[in-house]
């Protein structure tokens, strides 16, 4: 089987650019307004995309003054783009942190059923630290204390994703029976952070349960993706680190008995395209001075846990002693380590770092023409840094509709992507295998219901 | 100003009764399927209803052999159902009990967003007891214990809905701001429930919040209901009860300050129609011919806490003797209580009950032709029993369709219900006033960002 390249777009405000939302050619409907996702989500399908993905954080970001805040809620935004689109995948983030897994278990469950098959669960910790006053907590959990609930979270919700049996519903009117009720079963899960009797009261979804994604990349995030991720949306700055991170993941996944194929890691790449380099690059220019260093600034300090740069000066040179250690921090330790390490190697202003950071947030970034694109993007896929990309345009819609219109053709010119969907769920066009079921005689995980 | 009737159509299942999932007329469609739920909403939405609502549990409910169980989650399905319609109201169900204020704040103005302002909460607090061991908790809380945290927790969500000013967000791309920080303000809320610092990430919604629906009705539940309800749903097995409880909930709300077209009362109304009373009877002999006895057992004992009530023959006459207390019921208590006054009024069998209790779950049933089921509907709303109704058809679609088709346009030629939607949120649908914003001068909630 020749592999396949998976290509998701990351529909995040005006664009990824912290400036986008200033830019003439980003859109000018709000970020509330359904018929904007409904356009990019149809504009992605109409390109035979794997699937358009949402982020989330369960607080008001930094700086509400100079850069765009307040979008929808992924899990109801996702119902609404459910019922518009009909072969696209969907994928939200939700957090294992900050939510309850019977809650979270039937909105997937539910979203899983109105897409037929659809959907994918990005599996978040929440890195900001803001989230936890709004959750009655007198400051952010640990990383490991994050993940070690995270761990028992997954856990559960599988149980309950698995409670109903595919054969479970008989609707019979004749005889009366709805139900076989010994092919239902309860989750019974009696754990350190949960106690769920279960069953789920939604039955088995399409694809069995989401397919699951997963983002976080310290030496926890990585155990877990390793363990769990069927999809992993990863940050790097250049291609050597997202070689070595290729090869981490698909050795940590084989080491836990899976194949590397099952793992599908798709590293961000935010391209501002022109019909010249020169274009392109003026783009990048352009966005760089609609950005405001406050926006930077109070988001690097929020990376690391609300550490105070304030008294730093924008032309400063800037040093690894001007961070904490990347490895104490509890917010967002492997952006954290991968920030502090592009300071070790290259010694910029704090300007400069800011500008590197303001494209995409600490993604690749790239200018160029859409031959140029098509080059990374095959040179990573095929030296073993990609399966796939997070695709994250820096101006939304305007280049979003260049990646489509110009990037995706020549891709598919050179056989690396799909000119038609193949029928089937998000799961199967992702090349997973199918989620077992406990009632199956020939699944591991059978059990008397 | 004249009154002004107001529709709304729960949809449940295959229909209200609990055996119409078998009914030759009943949908064949899976109770996952969201073409089933669009084209009922859709032809509401023809028929120019007000609103449409879903119910929620978080936990399976009983014996799923003989009943119809799984429905979809209905904040997801509102999700999908504000994109496939244009008017109508929506209003799904959530619990106070078992869901995080922040959660649950965001979803809702997230969907108020995606519809145009046509969201209600159905705010519960989860009377069904096997909910408790889905969230860790060993025995489920007391009702003065619910109603407690509800309290509470309208306060928080309210205080998050509430954080954004009207303008806060300007959006002005040439001087670089987006939005004024002085008018986005925090919940800082800290109460015995809950600790919730704000703000929401999600700008005001159309609304200011949902429109605030209650269905309550025990002691507890009346007091919470004439301070915060703006819309309640209610079950009365006669008319002289909604009477009663329509002056009750007047009154206290006037108590508190509120005014009487404030709260709009709904009972419930299950009819079965027909072209003739006979006919129509007939559809309620097949219904209960098709209806299992330990269906309605087990609620019966779901909505006493889990009495048995196994040891009671079905031919046995019975005595408010073979009840617990109702005013001790922790689980369904006003359910309970309307139970054993009708047992102690009318002595019926066992069987006779469950029939009673079969059709609509304590609701009001009716079996008529349609100019007698108009009759009805007027006579309760000219007679200080109703502000409108909430429609149970016992069958659907095909009940709905009779009601729609050959109920509505008697109402219309009464001069009781509306021709065309006017243009509006549900709120102004309903005739209730704006929220107030702590950023409007003018407000009581005034106070500093
Ligand atoms: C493409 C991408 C998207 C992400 N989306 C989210 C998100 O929506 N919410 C969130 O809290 N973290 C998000 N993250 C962050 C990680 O999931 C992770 O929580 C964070 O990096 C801290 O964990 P770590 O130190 O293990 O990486 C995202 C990361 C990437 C690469
Ligand atoms: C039309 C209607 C719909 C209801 N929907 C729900 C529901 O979806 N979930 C729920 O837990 N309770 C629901 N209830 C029950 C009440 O909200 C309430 O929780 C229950 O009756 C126990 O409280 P009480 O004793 O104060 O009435 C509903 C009641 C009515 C009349």
């Amino acid at each position: 089987m020749t592999r396949e390249l998976h290509l998701n777009l990351f529909i995040n405000g005006r664009g990824h650019h912290e400036a986008a939302w200033r830019h003439e050619h980003a859109t000018g409907k709000a970020l509330t307004d359904l018929s904007y996702y409904r356009e990019l989500a149809l504009a992605a399908e109409a390109a035979k995309l794997d699937s358009i993905f949402f982020a989330d954080h369960v607080a008001l970001g930094e700086d509400q003054e100079h850069t765009a805040r307040g979008e929808l809620e992924p899990l109801t935004l996702l119902g609404a783009l459910a019922a518009l689109t009909e072969r696209i995948g969907l994928i939200a983030t939700a957090s294992t942190t900050y939510s309850e897994p019977y809650n979270l278990a039937r909105q997937f469950a539910s979203l899983d059923h109105l897409s037929g098959g659809r959907i994918g669960w990005n599996i978040v910790t929440s890195w900001a630290p803001a989230a936890a006053a709004n959750f009655g907590q007198e400051r952010q959990a640990g990383i490991d204390q994050r993940y070690e609930r995270a761990n028992e979270f997954v856990e559960v919700v599988s149980k309950l994703w698995d409670s109903w049996a595919k054969d479970a519903i008989v609707d019979d009117r004749a005889s009366g029976t709805y139900a076989h009720s010994d092919r239902i079963g309860r989750a019974e899960h009696r754990g350190k952070h949960f106690g769920v009797a279960g069953a789920l009261n939604i039955p088995r979804s399409p694809q069995g349960r989401p397919v699951f994604v997963q983002a976080g990349a310290s030496t926890d995030g990585r155990a877990f993706a390793a363990r769990y991720a069927e999809a992993i949306f990863t940050a790097h700055l250049q291609k050597e680190s997202a070689i070595a991170f290729y090869a981490d993941i698909k050795t940590q996944g084989r080491t836990v008995g899976r194949r590397p194929d099952q793992i599908v890691i798709l590293p961000g790449i935010s391209a501002a395209i022109g019909s010249t380099e020169a274009e392109a690059q003026r783009v990048w220019d352009e966005l760089n001075e609609l950005s405001h260093p406050s926006v930077g600034l109070a988001r690097l300090s929020n990376r690391f846990g609300g550490h105070d740069f304030s008294h730093l000066k924008l032309d400063q040179v800037l040093s690894v002693d001007d961070f904490p250690d990347p490895s104490q921090v509890q917010a967002s330790r492997s952006r954290s380590q991968s920030i502090t390490a592009l300071v070790a190697r290259e010694r910029p202003t704090l300007r400069g770092l800011l500008h590197s950071l303001a494209g995409a947030r600490g993604h690749f970034t790239a200018t160029g023409t859409p031959e140029q694109i098509a080059d990374v993007i095959e040179d990573w896929f095929v030296s073993g840094a990609a399966d796939g990309f997070n695709v994250m345009p820096p101006i939304l819609p305007s280049q979003f509709e260049l990646f489509t219109g110009e990037v995706v053709p020549l891709l598919r010119k050179r056989g690396l992507f799909r000119s038609e969907y193949r029928d089937g769920t998000l799961r199967e066009r992702l090349g997973l295998d199918s989620v077992p079921s406990r009632f199956d005689p020939a699944s591991p995980l059978q059990r008397t219901a």
